[in-house]
């Protein structure tokens, strides 16, 4: 049976387990642009390593904020050559056990944060892309046009605005981190770059698309590497145990591959040599995670068998 | 290539990267009957889901404390048939971010500990395992006896008594839960089963053997079920996600396998569908990990390419 | 004016302040003996340090729970002669700004507790008070009758048995202080020790006259010291900085002279110099106090004008 | 014996304790302008309500830097009036039993610092104080000069810059309450007032009179109210179990009456109803606390008796 056959079951499967929950779930409501995202909307999306893409939901192509998704591809970038071995310095690798803008481990363990799936960590890899590239939402910008192809893909300026304007949790965040002399740029403009490439929309076959790379071993779409098999492994490792807020241990458990979630209700996830998923439904639970999207994981590796365990 | 030439390969590897470290690390010394073992022991040993019995290392038959690579094995008998779905109303599975018995956190989410990996959530396990048998040493050693063929594995009670006498850490982590109303037998009693598993002995060919269910998809030796596949997935989310203390990330990204490591200086890591490998050199690092069994199978998965990611 | 004319105004314009607050707050519930308390009971007793009693409050005479209260009396027992030095290594004086049986602080803190008036640091001073006479709860009780001239006064021991069976969270506190080292004597041992003085009952009028050598820097009913006038002090200042579990400052700010209270409803406090107060009502605020105690007093030192700012 | 007889025999005493101490301690280096203070200066003055000054120690008109001492003075300006009941539903006034600068208790109580004496507390003040009055800096400046009678006292602006640059921990602070919706004018503005208040400067006769409404129950030097009886009595409280860092309860203990310390080295402590005391050494203890200062006073009031308890 060849994939073609194989995936549009699986979809089906998959919206089988999903359909009566969709509109389930809170819908982030700190930024009136997330606020007034329809409930009921989903998406869902699977990109083969060998150019296959299949998609249920009726939302599949419709664009939603990444959020924190894009943490796994800014830390794709620092890791590219050899500036990934300096990031490392600067934030750990291990889950945290707290909500992801939570000050006080940061606190304890001297401004370095547990990793870089947590706020804390996605801004310490902000500065280090700064410092690397001079435009670290540019970059990134950059990084997920080429993947998907599009051009045109970019931050809801609306979005990073509002963004900005609720933000003072993360500022807290930064200035602890700089009262430790683990910043770099200065701090607004770390913030800034921050809030731009949360803000950037992709759709679930965009979003599949642009994470392939992670299941190529490091390979881009063409073909080049962006990171070596084993610094590949490495992000699939802390997506897997850090990538879902304080619910990795539940992801693990009940999904059983690397994910890495975002408050706008998109879920990335990547089975290793073999595809990526992507899921989108806005309402989130209590963790921070997508209700459906959860769901639909879930149903994808029961179905496909392909949890890594 | 048959495993018969293939592993004994892979077993030069290892001790190729592992040899000049050995004596490394810091035994354990808050027993008497633990600091006394000889830094500089090593041995590591593959089984594999067909039988076969692969060890390098001079200390690959002898036998050391189990210590906390029991707590899988407990967990593995707690959630033999329905009585799993109740101990997850007890015990939380995602990381801690602490360490294995620290109890701020127990404090803050009210004697609910993280996972059934560190101190407390084993106590919980065993608690357990006391309630649905009657006798959770007993049940353990029956267990390891049958896994491994060998009806002599046993507890070492001058370790047992040590551990009782040096055990008022766990006493307050007890005691702790029991304010909570999360102990339902006797304290005393339940941290003497607990005790007494710990201090059971197994040399690394054992400790590979006894394991090998989980490698199986939850099939023992006799091919009966002990867990059902999804949950036996569970098991070894769990052990990924939070069996290696605070270093849970950090061996997720250098190893990439399911590992539950103890203070005695063993590990045990998990090759789902394929082989289990069991490691033991007694010098610990700071987070209480053996230096050289972390080495070996940093190697083990560097050479075979097995990581899970 | 002398104070046969004064006390009975200020008696009459503290009822006036508590009348109608009779009955607030919620009683103890953690053990059956302090549950069925009658809520509407009221106690309130000046001694002065030339001999006057004055009462009011139909049960000022009714004995109750003394609890935390004896805190300071034990306290004032192990800083005899010179002993007191050595209790200052293994407990501080500082305010905890936590709740009286938090194990957090004590975790970070090594085993060492902020201050003897929360329970963590009364167990230490059990603990010495053991070390140094044999019989913490024996010297408790002779410190008793012999200030009030009643050999009568003794441990409820129905209460002291729910103590011990609802006593959970002192036991962790105590095996955590045990497993730093900071315990000398066998745990139950000492928690048998503190549970039997915690369950000691008095009156108003008994605990007034027990505590007046605070209010005559350091000299007991018989003339001769119990305490140094700079100890004595130092027992105020930590009774007001700690005296009031979490709510020292407020008690400070309302109040404004040392206090003690307990969870049986009753507090201690001291007009150095002059005067002792005890107030008594069961209905306690969110942190422990009790609620027409609390008013009791910031109408007597209104009244008085006996702040200590 | 009238006051200008006794006081020069307390100044002797005082000087005769703290001798051979001058020079000891860490001299703050956070900044250039502290660091680079000389060590072995020291002053100490006493102010009586009855307009006596009787000062000793090299340096008793040398200016220094008034730090964390402002954080009294602009308590009582958020408290003249109506004002006062306000700023405490947005701060609390309990000890913290944590470090000045610490965030973890801030996470945890939702932004409402535990009391005006640590910075974020004494930040909430500056935003009230800035609210009520449009300059918060501009109205301690004026309070500090009709005090003293000294028209030219002033911020050092070169110290104020440098704590700008240095404040990254304060803007942490002042973010994270920013977050709870506990700062109501921009951050950046308040921080810039209070960064401005903590560098004016001030010579310890200056500090004692500046201080003495606290001792005269609220009275200002002109005779008219800055604050009630019960309002002054309440601060004098606050300071007293909180206005020494981590170390209020040994503060109250050794020394035995109200104190507010800065990094500076000066500290100030007030007898109700007598005189104020300001004492200056540049070296500070482990908690931050001048440890010639914190001497002198000990010696103060172990030799006027002038404890509070």
């Amino acid at each position: 049976m060849d994939d073609s056959d194989y995936y549009p079951g699986v979809l089906d499967a998959v919206m089988e387990q999903v359909r009566s929950h969709i509109g389930e779930g809170r819908v982030a409501d700190y930024i009136p642009e997330l606020a007034d995202v329809d409930p009921d909307e989903f998406g869902f999306s699977i990109a083969t390593v060998d150019g296959g893409m299949y998609s249920t939901g009726d939302q599949a192509r419709t664009r939603f904020s990444m959020q924190s998704i894009t943490k796994v591809f800014t830390l794709a970038l620092v890791m590219r050559g050899h500036a990934g071995s300096d990031v490392w310095k600067r934030v750990h690798r291990e889950p945290s056990g707290n909500a992801f803008n939570s000050l006080h481990q940061l606190e304890f363990e001297n401004g370095v944060p547990r990793n870089p799936m947590i706020n804390p960590g996605a801004l310490i890899v902000t500065d280090q892309l700064l410092s690397d590239t001079g435009d670290a939402v540019g970059e990134l910008r950059k990084l997920l046009c080429e993947e998907t192809g599009d051009p045109d893909l970019h931050t809801d300026n609306l979005v990073a605005e509002s963004e900005s304007r609720s933000g003072d949790r993360n500022r807290a965040l930064a200035y602890l981190m700089a009262s430790f002399g683990n910043i770099r740029n200065p701090v607004p403009e770390v913030l800034d770059h921050y809030f731009r490439q949360c803000s950037i929309t992709v759709s679930c076959e965009e979003l599949a698309r642009a994470g392939l790379f992670l299941a190529r071993r490091g390979r881009r779409a063409d073909g080049s590497e962006l990171l070596s098999v084993s610094d590949t492994r490495r992000i699939l490792a802390v997506m897997l145990t850090c990538g879902t807020y304080d619910a990795a241990g539940e992801f693990a458990y009940r999904v059983g591959i690397p994910c890495k979630s975002g408050v706008g209700g998109g879920i990335l996830a990547v089975v290793p040599g073999r595809c990526t998923v992507a899921a989108w439904g806005p309402g989130l639970d209590a963790k921070g995670n997508s209700v459906t999207a959860a769901l639909a994981l879930e149903a994808f590796t029961d179905v496909t068998g392909c949890s890594v365990f």
